[in-house]
């Protein structure tokens, strides 16, 4: 298909995929002669992502880039790959020697919830930070707290998981998922904590104010 | 005792003292002449909180001090209060008058859980902003998958609810947990997925490789 096309089909005004082509994030179309290209559905998948990315969760284009490549060349390690991408989402750690770095108080929490601890991994130095954080306030969070955050994630990560593309048969939609997936639901789960914490103090007030 | 004392006491620098004094977050204490002053027990709990949530969670010096105001005057409706707190708390909604919005995509999804709706609590808001960011990418949120998050959500907001201090017999304690609880322990929880993912996917994975 042709540009205007393209653009009908996804709905990015052809000024966009200019740029995106500019940028090297969307793939040259085959060439139809010094000023036309053909592109096919693959621009159109591409594209879509694009504007997830982009527009919707809001990624610099050197993110979106590094994504794009390991979608392209997602290697042997699958495991490693899918980590990579998910790592290129914000909050970022800001060490840049992580595999020097130990997390003291993360380890402590992922060793003794029995998880796979790899200080590689941005969601370790993201925990060790918002324990710190905690800890700052002179209140450290108690165990029990732990292991009930520590369920409740592990059970929305399981059913994650559960509906993941296969990542060796697929490894480009398994890492689109998981990245989609990290940026785009974590804020629900936050909002429905504190939507279940209004509906749960204002069943137990409506409790009170009837006894 | 004197500032020093109270500078002392609670590791916050007698030049950020002054600073909160003159900003009006922290009370001024009894005069005891032209240039000295009493403070009591009263403001070295008020400084550990100001400490937590300007240096730990963040929070401009407007919103501390708005939530100042709720701890000193909780009013009756300490419900409403609670929400008041914590919507001071990022992220902002935008929206003015919030009473005259409707979230279509947010209110089916609370009148589906059967929870509590509410269109002034920026739950609400935050809600709708991360499924209509979802739905942007083309592929909405399932009920299944909703209904997976809203059940870890709640489990969550279950616990941190049974550790709250009582509400009418310590406003002040509550409003304090509310929004110290909201905002610090969030990022734990979506550190947590992240981990669990990871922890998840190596094991299916070393799965995978043994049979």
């Amino acid at each position: 298909m042709r540009i205007s096309e393209l653009s009908r089909e996804t709905g990015v005004s052809i000024a966009s995929i200019k740029y995106y082509l500019r940028e090297g994030l969307l793939p040259a179309g085959t060439a139809l002669g010094a000023r036309q290209s053909d592109y096919g559905n693959e621009h159109v998948t591409r594209l879509r992502l694009i504007r997830a990315l982009v527009d919707v969760v809001g990624l610099p284009i050197a993110k979106v880039k590094r994504i794009f490549e390991l979608i392209d060349e997602p290697g042997d390690d699958i495991f490693a790959t899918l980590g990579q991408a998910v790592d290129s989402l914000p909050p970022y750690t800001t060490d840049g020697e992580a595999d020097a770095v130990d997390y003291p108080r993360a380890r402590a929490v992922i060793e003794r919830l029995g998880w796979t601890y790899d200080p590689r991994y941005a969601g370790t130095a993201q925990l060790e930070r918002s324990i710190a954080a905690i800890d700052g306030t002179g209140i450290p969070m108690s165990d029990a707290r732990l292991d009930a955050y520590a369920s409740a994630a592990r059970q929305v990560a399981e059913f994650d998981i559960s509906r993941m593309p296969q990542a060796d048969a697929a490894p480009a939609a398994a890492i689109e998922y998981a990245v989609l997936g990290t940026a785009l639901y974590e804020p629900v789960l936050v909002a429905l904590r504190r939507l279940a914490h209004q509906d749960i103090t204002a069943r137990s007030l409506a409790g009170d104010d009837e006894s």
